[in-house]
């Protein structure tokens, strides 16, 4: 057995996770592909990191980064191909190598679903926002564009309108597809509906500054400061999947409030299960799922 | 309407979800009785908050309370007595004055079970402490007891024996009333079991030197530097019982996945709700109880 608990990701879930874990005592490797901190990583600003009422994205990874290191957790810079966790030795598959292991947590995360438009993505922390939840208020008084119809960008949206001195919600079809109870919300706020409206380019110099939509074969410019992309979520589960663990219909990894997937001795935690994408939300459950993987690999559990 | 959201408490599982809902824009008051922080401001040093390797409880906890008051959290310091929750209008009732609003979060927390021996208060986060996970690895070689004989205590012991020197399991039954597959798991370690044996003293000079033990009539004292407590923890839910919130066999609030109680519009999260009891988990269990509050206000729920 190389190691009792290998997490694979190392945004805050995984490595709260490890932080758990390694003060337990256990022998623990998170494999990250990239840097560590995931979403975080690329977060501004955080306003909701309880305690800190203004720090980066990139500075709380580094924190929790070296919390772990220095309570003993191994880090491999590793992409995860492959899971064969059905056994009671569970092995994981990376480019380089197969490690074995006890128990698996799995805190792959999540991403945003893009756009895929032109300047969305020279534009991240620069006005344009995949999340109103943590990057709301910085906009207030300003003009937003929300995009999206479903439950998220119509919340969204309404959250902008206390907010924002002005909001756009953009949809690319003819109807929102968020539920009827939710779209009553919209009434009577400062929020202007456009239907099958589709972004097609982003632009600024340093900021953001317009977005260009088409609606009907006619483009057309509106003059803002934000954009809130709120197309839906894709969790990061290709390997869970093809591993056997259950996931919702959503795609998300189903638990129980253990953390527990559907295979003994395998947990999940994070955005990939499913909750509300949150660092704080995601330590939690990380603490929840390293916790009860140690009494999986001390047979208490 | 006062308030749209009254949280009762101010330990982190409070803070947090003040913070979160506060920076929605909702009116916030939380109402705490003594100083906020909770069980938190108590602890000498935690190391399990994710990106902190070492911070005391009270700058925590002062932390997270200027941060809330920062994003317009109002705070009010009294004693809840009383709630009228069923309704749509609900009315918290404290010592000075009723508070009506239309959402409220139940952050009472728990409290550890005391021994009520002589020795024990004094020497908190000076030998004695009530949470191996958050306190142990300070006793690394050390000699030290456990007090319990429950699957905690067991736990507690079992996570001891792989950083103490020595560890005693101190219970006042002549059985431990912990699952024999737990019970197992002391087989072969390094913990001396002493049933029959109840705690009478707990002394030293500036940190703990010693237990006094009394066990079928004769005393003996067992020199050592660390106490942990582990006879079960007692949640604070006197007034939210009586007001008709449902309760599980072991006196914890009820909640769901988002944080629900049994009535509409009140919420619940942290120790009171049964979970694991640790910072994260109560912070982020109180991100979710904010955020779904923040929906029910906005009557998105």
């Amino acid at each position: 057995m190389d190691y009792e608990l290998v997490i694979v990701g190392g945004g805050p879930a995984g490595l709260t996770a490890g932080i758990y874990a390694a003060r337990r005592k256990l022998k623990v490797l998170v494999v990250e592909r990239g840097l560590c901190g995931g979403q975080m990583q690329v977060a501004h600003e955080l306003g909701n990191w309880p305690g800190a009422k203004s720090v980066s994205g990139q500075k709380l990874s580094e924190e929790m980064e070296e919390h772990a290191k220095s309570v003993g957790v191994e880090f491999l810079m590793d992409e995860v191909v492959d899971l064969d966790i059905k056994g009671e030795v569970k092995k994981v598959r990376t480019r380089e190598k197969t490690i074995a292991c006890k128990v698996v947590i799995l805190a792959t995360g999540g991403q945003h679903r893009k756009l895929n438009v032109k300047g969305e993505e020279s534009f991240v922390g620069k006005g344009v926002s995949y999340c109103a939840t943590c990057d709301g208020p910085f906009f207030k008084g300003k003009t937003v564009a929300v995009i999206g119809g479903g439950n998220s960008a119509i919340e969204e949206a309404v959250y902008m309108g206390d907010i924002a001195g002005k909001v756009y919600l953009v949809h690319s079809e003819s109807k929102l597809s968020a539920e009827e109870v939710i779209q009553d919300k919209l009434k009577g706020r400062q929020v202007t509906l456009m239907l099958n409206a589709k972004v097609e380019e982003i632009s600024g110099k340093d900021f953001v500054e317009k977005i260009v939509v088409e609606s009907r074969g006619k483009k057309s410019e509106i003059p803002l400061q934000g954009v809130f992309i709120s197309v839906g979520q894709v969790p990061s589960i290709q390997f869970a999947r093809k591993a056997g663990v259950e996931v919702d219909a959503k795609g998300f990894i189903k638990v129980d409030s253990s953390m527990r997937t559907s295979i003994p001795g395998v947990y999940a935690a994070g955005d990939v299960t499913g909750q509300i994408p949150q660092v704080v939300i995601a330590s939690g459950s990380a603490a929840i799922a390293a916790l009860e993987a140690y009494k999986h690999v001390k047979g208490l559990a």
